[in-house]
């Protein structure tokens, strides 16, 4: 009989097609086998876990992670260095991030802003990590360097923005990227909202004396979203549909345009967050300057959009559930709350808080306690379309012996925690508070298994992995839903078919 | 080192969510092991199939099967019986199917016909199979056996038709029926076309001496589908959304407003057909009588319809591609071509062709060679979903060791067949004809395996099991997409929310 | 200088195109100049109105009321006689109505019934009439005379019902009547709720003890009505588009089924009521059984459906608005309350609660105090649109001088009424009640005039015009939008082409 | 009895609401009398029309001209000046233009440009014509202007593009704009078409060298359109439905966005040009360079494109048809073909053809020949209509007695003509072509009547009206469907409302 190093039994195994009882063999870093029930709990192993009453998934994959970016946006930097970022993700049931290079607006090239990238990272991840180029400057160096990036790189996603001045690129300049992300066959991700009417908001609600955190939401009107929700869209299908992805998708209008268009067969993809889930307006509104906690783009919406946006995750419109984890400290010895360092910027407006929130760490534990899921489209949604979009998989994102690494994440047993109220001192990233304080919750990752090896034991020690045990992953070309090849068939982008 | 019945190594697995080199052991009737690609390729094991440059999937589920059923239409009886048709499912990659029991107009006991359909296919079966209750008259006593179809009987889905003057029921009468069904959770299929106005046009087409087989296709316009579709949809969200799904889906009016229901987040599910995505209308109009061999309902549409089906099928519109296989004779010695045995029928007029074709063999290749879904799309349409919308799931349709059984399908080596013609006298059905004649192709399982039986080997003896080896299958409350989850929410039927 | 019989002078006339001062001179039955405002102050005139301060408009056209009917329903007879009803009606405003001719289920002639409807009218009427032939029975007697109600009767349209065990035709009859309509270019008007299921539902309440009126609401479900509008459509589309409206549209739900139609170019028209636009769900829950005074069907919807259909009626989805006259007694000597003289029928059960409601005479006051449609939209629904579309126009309708008969409205002055409480001892039915008892209005129309003589003189006798007065009127084929051009361009009705 | 200065008898009158035989009397400059059909025919008057067999109609109203226009695109100057634009204008059946005052970029007041243009058209207009003010740039001064416009200058709507550089707003822009417009009540018309993308794909084409006509329709692909009107409704919703007009809307998937907005009840108005109509892109590949005389922008489209907006003309989603006249010279002596006349632009290269047709004249008689609209349609949409979206009404766009100008266009006697070939030296721009040239017409304007004085007489004279009859027009606030009343109902622009 063989032996292995690690065995999980008696769990309920999850995919995202299955969820079955199922005993789990891990050697080395790989999955080896899946076997009935029970069947390994004898088994000679160097460690045994007895999931009994739990559930046994694939790690968490989350894709939209902002860490230890400089102050891009003139308001501050990254609470979260990769260091504290990816600790925090592993106690949240993670396995792999994948951040952002972001490349600076007057800089040309985006594989320097990559090398930067992994200077910062290198050692420093406790779980795997990936990096998005982040396109803040599309120059001809920058369009020359995608064959590199999805090639010899590994980096096979990129992001442009459609607002925020340090950012913010215009609609010609998209349809470059996007066609130079065509030609490398590179996953564009857009944030979408209308900049120059966000600008034109906000300055008439200051030019009001309406500085209150809550006023966020009024100068990030859900029309500017699903507005260049749309426009992204029509942007892709000039040249033929390359695929795009709308990160953070926040209220029901955009959604509709999303499905309109999946419907019509155009390969768009969307992300919705947990802060869209589990947060509203009314959130940005609370007592003092607490409001600002809950800041982020685009902001919470109504208790009505949270029910639609669930239903945009059963039913397909949404790929993918991330964080946008992207920390920022609420109590700043030099500048005061949730602001920015530099004197430039006063002191409680809402156009000074910096847009964000920690939540690599509570993405899994809150969508798993609101049970609005069934348990393979939680998987799916969680991690394999992840790893699928973002090309990781089959390495990551299931569990085919063999071939997935053991990335793993134990829920169990279930009932073991009863009920209890989060707390920010329960988290393990760098933020001085998370949104979500005082929230109910009555479960929590029980491990969480990188490659093999316990990086998370909640009852045994917490952060048990080490420091710079995550490995950079080269990623392949995205494979969901077979997007590239629908573009192939379509041949080069054909301007004569306009 | 274990010993195994069965190890099929070397392949890659597909299955609804993964496609990855993995090997497979079985011992008995299940899996019992997944393990790393050549592992097990020097097993301990009665059998070994060296699956090396080919897929191994779940076995096919065919849900929508008519089997021996009695002359209900008064337009001649199945061509196929159980034996034959079970015969022909396996040869075709099938491992179960779900045949339907029909009640008839006149009697009132649904389960005095189930009883009638056990006796019929009873010992005869060469895969697995299950029953729906096929409601014609939801007489007191039918809709008070309910409870028990779905509890001692096994038997968890029903079929009502909005048409055919032997079955149609009156809106009232889905209604009873849906009730009664929401309240045993059984699901309930639909056959969407208007009866009445279908009957209308056919008057008015043979008042017209407009006989010919084309004319099918004129009397069942589009418009009485996607009319039948939308009040089935209003019937249901009556009842609080009541599950239903739409069979054999023929053209996109009826799938648009099935999405439209989808994204409203009703229960509303649908299924197509190859002949809608194969045929056209155009081939109703063969010359001479041929066209009769494509005579089915909804008949054929368009090449543009097909191509928007096809999106219905990637995008999540259509949870099942099943057959619809209803096989009769072209020659028939008594009654001439395809046509009634009654000599109260005239040869040659469309009205008398039987409505079905025979298909549950040629389901699985056809769709496999048009390659226009993703490996893994393909087997969930085509088996996992099929085993969770009819309550087979997880021991039907997936590959979970220790708890499906070893039913599985090998298609390989790629290329060994290369390209060839399919011809009637290569199926296995009693029917004299397949509607496919001529088509190109290019595999065929090479095995189909029923509980860790080799019943099919393409090039080692074809047929290869044995009659009565099927057995019938208890089914469970359906759970795809938790639908049924979603109805509890929601409690009883309540007549004040109305 | 000419003379004339009336002059009214100083008025801003409104037709369903202008608004702007203009005087109008009357000879005889027409009106014969429109000339400066002013400029026939002084004209030589039998009668001059100075209407300075006020609106002229066409005399309001209702195409919609029930008078006299026998007890088709089994739920007691109209309380108003064509004698009571058109007195009412010029009271309100109105010159014109068209009344139903009802067939009777086991009659096979619709114009034995149009005959009967004559005799109860002729020399009853205190304003102009029509009929509409209502289709219950559409035996071969009766289509075979559509040709003699289009061409020598005057009767140009018809009305079948989907639901009222006495009326409701099948889906095949209702093409049946289309079919042969289209051929005598009569317009099809259809009562779209689902019969089978509206007695469905009723039985379900009733087994509930759900009795009181406000389940009525519960038995009309709005998805009752939206189904059955789908299928009103499809059926019309059958017949490429044989032209159909439907008549009080209650909820936004058929509204966009409606304005899906029309966008798609089909010839789909539709009616609302004031009923639906003042009225709610929530009284048919008044006190005792008072809920009873606002039964009809479909019921009254949401607060928030009234605003979707003013929206329907600004943006033209609605062509008219009509009052669906249907006048029952509330306290009735024989059996109580609104309800029927059968003593088979308990009283106090919603069921047997007549469906309809008194509304002739309100319909214009209502509309016009809500101020939510433009002056020139509100004579476009309640007379211009009325007349052409039921083929009154241009002789109704319009101000065309030696055109159009000087039938009109006069609203003056505006403020001279101040606010007052309408109450039912204010009103000209024989009805006891009106569902509107106690709402405020600032104006009533001042004068109705029908072909030249004053026939309601609201400060100055009430009803000064004599019973008798009203003439029939044979109706031309309607022409609204040109409707029958767009049909008679695609030809007659081709099977070949479905 | 009264004499009269003119008086039409015997024709059909035709408004927007009717249509009807009926005498038109004429005094000075005003309709003083709708009388009998011939009973003026008598009547003592200087002139009498006699208009049997032929249809009166308000004069043609056109309210998209460019008329001696700077050369703004550095594409060449405007062919046609005031005089020749209005002459041209007279002859086609118009009474009314209003052509632009273009502010150019660099400068800040609109004030300024409207001097400019008047004194270009001062004493050269054949026909009346007022003003929109194109808002280039923004400027503080500019929009302090507004309340001016608005006021005292009589010019009551603006237009802006979102496209063309010498032009393009950026949203922040457009947004400033719209508020001011909402606080002064000016229509703001949008050009709305996404320049940045024009761009990009305009220079991919030429690196392609994609260079001839035809490459001008896939520089302004359809989802250009479709994208900047979907943007152009979401920036006027934030300000809550601050009233805006689509100009020339050529392809359905943008009319579909503004036929949503109208159905959620935004005062969203569209107006779509006879070019799109009656041309299709395959015109932009006619031999040689002859595709450059109908490079317009937006490009002609395709066939189904034209029967779409008919569709949208007939259903109320269009208010209005105009000309979009803009004629440039085919043969330029200095630059050769429809080219700038600057030795910077390359000849025969179609980003440098200037964007824009001659129509005027043609804009009524090709619409009327084409026979799929209603007559009463016809008028509302090419005059009535127009009067009323720009504040002209009632004075122009209806036949009010005292209250509208003798503006009519009289059509008569049908058939007189024949059917004729059109070719351009039958007419009166100075453009050197008609896109039309060759096409089959069977009318044409008999009488163009402006304030009462005959200014077309196409059988005597031709233009017999004087250059400088031509009034300026002071035009009020856009009246149409009481826009502005429901603005104001809503109050001010409320940030707090977002």
């Amino acid at each position: 009989m063989d032996s292995y190093d690690l065995v999980i039994a008696n769990g309920v195994c999850v995919t995202a097609a299955d969820v079955a009882p199922c005993d789990v063999a891990v050697k080395g870093e790989k999955i080896v086998l899946l076997a009935p029930s029970g069947s390994l709990a004898g088994a000679a192993t160097k460690r045994l876990i007895d999931a009994e009453g739990g559930y046994v998934m694939p790690g968490g994959i989350d894709c939209h992670v902002h860490l230890e970016e400089p102050s891009l946006f003139g308001q501050g930097s990254s609470a979260d260095s990769f260091e504290s970022g990816t600790r925090s993700a592993v106690a949240g049931g993670n396995t792999t991030v994948v951040a952002f290079a972001p490349q600076q607006k007057h800089l040309d090239s985006v594989l320097a802003a990559l090398a930067d990238a992994h200077a910062l990272a290198r050692g420093n991840c406790y779980c795997d990590y990936g990096f998005h180029t982040l396109v803040a400057n599309p120059s001809p160096t920058a369009l020359s360097e995608f064959p590199r990036l999805a090639g010899g790189e590994g980096v096979t996603s990129l992001k442009v923005y459609m607002t925020y001045a340090a950012l913010q690129l215009r609609d010609d300049e998209i349809l470059s990227v996007l066609l130079a992300a065509r030609r490398s066959r590179l996953l564009t991700m857009i944030h979408a909202e209308n900049g120059d009417a966000l600008a034109w908001l906000t300055d008439r609600l200051e030019a009001a004396h309406l500085f209150a955190p809550r006023y966020h939401a009024h100068a990030h009107a859900p029309a500017l979203e699903s507005e260049a929700t749309h426009r992204a869209i029509a942007l892709s299908a000039l040249l033929a549909g390359t695929p795009i992805l709308l990160v953070h998708v926040s209220e029901p209008a955009a959604a509709r345009r999303i499905r309109e268009a999946q419907a019509a067969g155009q390969p768009v993809f969307a992300e919705t967050c947990p802060q869209y889930l589990f947060l509203t307006r009314d959130d940005l509104d609370r007592p003092g300057f607490e409001g600002a906690k809950c800041v982020c783009a685009p902001p919470p919406r109504t208790r009505a959009d949270q029910a639609a946006l669930w239903r945009g995750l059963r039913d397909g419109t949404f790929a993918v559930l991330s964080s946008d984890h992207c920390a920022f400290r609420y109590d700043d010895a030099a500048a005061g709350k949730k602001t920015s360092v530099s004197p430039a910027h006063p002191v409680g407006r809402f156009r000074h808080i910096p847009n964000g929130l920690p939540g690599v760490e509570t993405r899994l534990p809150l969508a798993f306690a609101a049970r609005k899921l069934p348990p393979t489209r939680f998987v799916e949604v969680s991690s394999t379309n992840a790893a699928k979009l973002y090309g990781l998989y089959p390495r990551k994102g299931s569990m085919i012996p063999g071939v997935s690494d053991a990335d793993l994440v134990v829920w169990y047993p279930a009932g073991a925690l009863g009920e209890f109220a989060l707390t920010n001192d329960m988290l393990h990233h760098d933020a001085d508070y998370t949104p979500y304080e005082g929230r109910t919750l009555d479960n929590w990752p029980r491990y969480t298994i990188l490659r093999g090896q316990v990086v998370w034991d909640r009852d045994g020690g917490g952060i048990v992995g080490e420091k710079g045990f995550g490995k950079f992953l080269k990623r392949e070309r995205s494979s969901l839903h077979g997007i590239w090849e629908t573009v192939e068939e379509e041949g080069p982008f054909d301007l004569e078919a306009l």
